[in-house]
């Protein structure tokens, strides 16, 4: 037996040993943890109908997003023989997926689940109904979404390369499919879908925002768009934008859980990065411009454009390779 | 034959014939990369224990958040009967990767890898133990966080869509997990796994960290907590907000590495948006509130409210129409 | 039966008397969605070549990185026996998965897809040809840019940590990568790629930008590096920091398509977190030193520090626990 061989095998022997007893103790703590499962200081799931979200949500998004973009995401070509088929099998298997999810999250959050129920099936086959029945409307304004995009950013080098790659599509595509749900009093999974999309591009939208056509967000990692924003026709925002609520007194949540907290920005208004427009009285009125690094906690007029007056900036040579 | 077969027959035959070339020149390609391998200009891995965590990081994670909050993610339904098999069955696998990858990050590291080792094994067992161990505290402080959140937030409708949806709680979730095998000294592994985190939730919290109870990040993206930063209880702080080091001297990067670079927030302090708070020796005292886009690099006293001057704005009127 | 099984079942039968009349409903829906496919103010993917690269373009970055950092990423030990072995097998798998996805893109954009051609399928082996006859250089700049990542960060503890977990390195070993493509005009790809290392890191760095050697973003969410910018040597930036174009007027987006819109930034220029520097003219000379929260639309020369005055901060005492 080589040299090697025998440390190997003394590293795996002691190693066997201490592993040994570690599982060998598991019992003890995992009983400790069961027998805190239900610990009322804690959260736990249980007896409640699962959500089943965990895999289905992305899949769901992608298969929308196949669907409302025929082609594009598909390995398969499609043509004029084939299209009939894809798309009336794609659809299909959408409205199976979506209507179990959306059941599913209604079971979850229903009240009366330990009653009689015959309300979350019917309700959840109807919501699932009427998102497959906005595709054709839906594929219009997304449609709308990509020409704004390429006719404002000169890096854009086709349509086509917007709904490859844009995050600020993605964004858009899948806030406009959670409203509908999030209209439809869908519970949990509008927002689980918008958090997908946040986690995927930074950019995050509640799914109780009100966002008109023609909505573009260049790069936009770091934008927050809140619950009870207004956004009108035409509207292009940049990295970093907050649409965001004043600051609350501590504990003040509950109070305000269903009042207008975000602003109202109106037709043809562009928000350059890093700007912060606050509250839920103020307006951006229309055609306005927000500077870079703006910080709005009242309304604007209409034709406006604001600026940050340009910081004073403090200058210091350097000796050579000084370094800071 | 169609004319397109045609066509289609000629693209395929003059391609081929352009992939063979190229292929045939593939090995003398092959050949100088693999003589570069160990160039010592450049980092190769060769020889070395691999860490082996491409995808059972993230799966590793998985597992353990649905033992944090037993049957949120699950796609069976947990109930009285069969919690204790389901929890037993998922503790003890969690026990076996996680033991497993810690040994793999340990054997790594090991720098009498060369020599007779029995630590590792040993050291990665009992880790797995020690953070299997915590799992009833670390339950109580994320339900706390999770509580923390709700109260503070109007969009929450429910602490459920906290724990399904909030990326600050999953960044929080991965930063209390991560810190317990830093503080076992474990290499690798906990940046491994904050970073994972960093990608998908945008919040990157160094797992040196030290943060207290009922911790909340809203939206979060940009966030970035230092190395040393030390936090206390029922601390809030929104998108953008860095607790990070004071710029360094070019190469002072060594000295540094063990000291503290990093500030102290105090118990009960909120740091609005965009704020900035630097330096090691900085300490934002007890109930204060840091505005937004505050950049602060010296310490404020308890009860303390500091905000930037609303800078002057610069408002001009447009033509209708005009743009920008 | 118990009353519990009573209950399921009534609500499984009203349930899936619901389910069957939006089924029922579907085709319908269905064709009015196939009747609008080719609606001219959509966008569809008809008839086109599809461009495949749903799962291939992470895993083909994977395939990369493993072979620009070998045995780093590997769950198989390398060592000197297997490493010919292994990189061989390895580099010719990638080889295949690069030239057909390049293939696919070529085709896509192919004007004369429908005429005879022969120059996609070549010029798409010639491209992957030439993606792996810069592996040698490619390390080479790959390794320089670890080393500066590791000598400005007091938190990293090693090199292997940079390389396992910083997210900076990451997407500039996308840039390299994506950079080389952009460069043979291979379309769409460069971006899907680029915009893939943003959804994971929150670093924007559009495919066309130019950067030279040990270039290091530390932290990295929110960093966006336009088009037409150009940076030098050993340039270092940190999160939230914009390279990017002066606003447009509206409408301005065709113009502008190829002409330099971003900036320069020369050798050895730090750029601190939040800073914003704009416009094709703008010139950061070398050894200069951009401190956080700057916003710049004008040249700064070499060998200068530039801050932002201070904002007067407003603080007030407030009574003890009294909030915001």
């Amino acid at each position: 037996m080589s040299m090697l061989n025998k440390k190997e095998e003394l590293c795996r022997y002691v190693g066997s040993q201490a592993r040994d007893e570690q599982r060998a103790a598991l019992p003890g703590v995992i009983d400790r943890i069961i027998h805190t499962l239900d610990d009322p200081e804690c959260f736990a799931h249980i007896g409640n109908e699962p959500i089943h979200f965990s895999t289905s949500v992305r899949d769901m998004i992608e298969k929308l997003r196949n669907i409302l973009f025929p082609g594009y995401f598909s390995n398969e070509k499609m043509d004029s023989v084939n299209q009939t088929y894809h798309m009336g099998r794609e659809i299909t298997r959408l409205y199976d997926i979506l209507s179990r999810q959306i059941i599913h999250v209604l079971r979850h959050d229903c009240l009366r689940f330990d009653r009689v129920c015959s309300k979350c099936e019917r309700r959840g086959n109807e919501a699932a109904f009427t998102v497959i029945e906005q595709i054709p409307i839906l594929r219009k304004k997304l449609a709308a979404d990509v020409r704004a995009a390429y006719d404002g950013d000169p890096a854009a080098k086709s349509h086509d390369e917007i709904i490859f790659s844009y995050p600020g599509l993605y964004a858009i595509t899948v806030h406009r499919i959670a409203k509908i749900l999030h209209q439809l009093d869908i519970p949990q999974l509008p927002r689980i879908m918008s958090e997908l999309a946040h986690s995927l591009t930074g950019i995050d939208i509640h799914p109780g925002a009100t966002i008109g056509e023609r909505f573009v967000i260049d790069h936009g990692t770091g934008v927050v768009i809140g619950e009870t924003s207004v956004i009108g026709e035409n509207v292009r925002i940049y990295q970093n934008v907050t649409i965001g609520a004043l600051s609350l007194p501590r504990g003040a949540g509950e109070k305000l859980r269903w009042t207008k907290r975000h602003p109202t920005i109106e037709d043809d208004v562009i928000i350059y990065s890093g700007a912060t427009v606050l509250g839920g009285d103020t307006v951006i009125g229309a055609r306005s411009v927000v500077g870079g690094n703006v910080w709005l906690t009242r309304s604007i007029p209409v034709d406006t454009k604001i600026f940050i007056e340009e910081p004073r900036l403090i200058i210091k040579k350097t000796n050579k390779g000084d370094g800071l």
